[in-house]
């Protein structure tokens, strides 16, 4: 079982969200609207995207590194090695 | 006229794909896929979302502030702080 | 005159202030202190840093930019893009 | 014994450049010299912060939050709170 399989319907709801707004600036853009607001409506999406992010790591590393660390070895240092490397992704994207 | 207006149906394309990547990411989710894949997918959607805003952007300062600009006083004065107030919120997404 | 001039002594206390926060780094780390209050600082200076980076950017658009628009041709498009690089490199760090 | 114990001299070697960094900082606004270069600087200097925040992290990772997770219970969930807020933060800054 993943991390965030338990919250499996909230994820998809949020992310269905986000497809909402992408498909908000299309309209925006298509509608010749205003640059500046269209900006901010993408700092918008971005902010939950980034939001989803941190909660999946959350969770990621509640499950999938703890029992890793459980299990101890090379199982769990590759596990930590994995998840630094996808928080490094994470703040430099 | 807008700055994005000449590129209108470039960024129109961009936006329809990372709506592809964020129904892809409702996919990834809903078969239970690994969570460092789905952050991985996460990040390049939005970096693509940023990639947006830095064209925009490079184009409201082109068009838009430089025609205030050009015009002066107040009108030139407003725009710019509200170039900078988006560059603030682009920066801290 | 370049646009910080005017508050050049804001901007060299706010960075001796930071100065101090990355000597307060060092001590932190020379007395094994705690890697989240660690982190937590290191936070506060990279937005201290950053908030410098966003007044520099907005006086550099009202002064040099507006200036270069002012004046209009090549040394305007090269201006605006100079500072659309310049904020581009703000947004990745 | 905490994460960075092992590396504190190059923790420290790398805050210590990175205060000198700053001075630098100083001396460009002190010269006057162009806003577009203090911001490349400011840039280069939030990047190494970053990089030794994503350092720390790692190592928290590796030793507190594996020995705690290894101790399982409240003790454990507590630490990975507690990474989480860090990432956070380090993501939100």
């Amino acid at each position: 079982m993943l991390g965030y399989t338990a919250d499996k319907d909230a994820y998809l709801k949020r992310l269905r969200r986000i497809e909402g707004q992408v498909r908000g600036l299309q309209r925006m853009v298509e509608n010749d609207e205003y640059c500046i607001d269209v900006l901010t409506q993408i700092s918008a999406a971005t902010k939950a995207l980034q939001a989803v992010s941190l909660g999946l790591l959350d969770e990621h590393l509640k499950h999938c590194v703890a029992q890793a660390v459980a299990e101890g070895g090379e199982v769990a240092e590759e596990k930590i090695a994995e998840a630094s490397a996808a928080i490094t992704r994470l703040v430099r994207s």
